[in-house]
């Protein structure tokens, strides 16, 4: 698991980069720099996508340097990650008597927040990341499987209604549900017609084989 | 989409990349050199994973020059490509009776394909270089939409049995089998038990839903 340190770190400002690394107990990360640190990254996301983000170009950004960042998140998936985890995010996770709305419902949520907000772009920087750093691929296992534990907490509520057949595992159709999502938005597929997503989590729930 | 010349492209030999560009008409692309780029991007891929893979590397342990490789496979991920369509491609689409099992086993074979050889890495390679690329992602679009065609060929084959739902496009049904498979490739969770690929097949077949 990637760690990211939100708290702590070296109290160093963005003016002290030359200076030998102290490791001076109880000095503190200094906030505005790790935000504008963030901010940074944002910003380059946003303007030139994952093939234009590196870590140079961020503290160049941010008036910080390279050692810093490093100090405070190990790698370029861990900021990634903690910008991805602070932006507000607004996918439902809903719970009624009607499975079948609430799954649709928290599937057409997160397409739609990856498409409209900056969260699609980069989430698939994580996910390309995490093809060529281990310690991004952990992270995001760790985190697919927390967000997946959401996803079965729909699944697995109890209902006056259908729910899930005791022989499923929730987390394999949490998995199908959130895998459907992936695709579409690695391959660029987000502004599909909403009805697909419905399609998709109804053939999930209630099958898409007729029986002769 | 991305050209893959696969044949003509200019006959320059590997030591006369200083010479300026010739584009007489009638050369041939050395097929020596194009397979010894491709073994040594195979290669490289294999030792050091996508996170060491470059041109100049292949260049270099081919003996073959940047712009030999360039002007034969415009991208990264058009050289990527080239090579994963070139893997011998052991998966299965089954068509018998039995639609749920033909599912089953071309979702297995498929895990199982990008598990023990070097498809896998090399289909992630493709994917994450999808994330900065934009040749590489219509590249990987059209791929999946050609993939997407055999699986939606197995899901409405005719059968003596049960078959798939005139309300259900085949295409979605193919695709939430394809999706599941690319989540456990790029998580890294291809050795999952198959009874898991088994239990996603039923549910988008059968539904996991119960009826109260």
């Amino acid at each position: 698991m990637i760690a990211i340190r939100n708290q702590g770190g070296y109290g160093m400002s963005s003016d002290e980069e030359e200076a030998p690394r102290r490791h001076s107990i109880g000095a503190k990360r200094n906030p505005d720099t790790a935000e504008a640190i963030r901010a940074a990254a944002l910003d380059i996301l946003i303007e030139e996508g994952h093939a234009g983000f590196s870590i140079e170009k961020v503290a160049r950004r941010a008036r910080a340097g390279k050692p810093t960042i490093y100090r405070w998140w190990p790698s370029k998936a861990a900021l990634l990650l903690d910008v991805y985890h602070r932006q507000k995010r607004d996918v439902e996770y809903p719970v009624t008597d009607d499975l079948e709305s609430d799954l649709a419902l928290f599937l057409t949520s997160l397409l739609r927040y990856w498409r409209d907000g900056p969260a699609g772009d980069i989430f698939r920087s994580i996910v390309a990341e995490a093809q060529s750093d281990p310690a991004a691929r952990e992270a995001l296992q760790d985190y697919i499987a927390e967000r997946g534990k959401q996803v079965a907490g729909i699944i697995s509520a109890p209902r006056n209604g259908p729910g899930l057949a005791p022989d499923f595992p929730p987390r394999i159709i949490a998995e199908l549900v959130q895998s459907y999502a992936w695709m579409k938005l690695l391959i660029h597929s987000l502004d599909e017609p909403q009805e697909n997503a419905g399609l998709a989590v109804r053939a999930i729930l209630r099958g898409a084989m007729t029986v002769k």
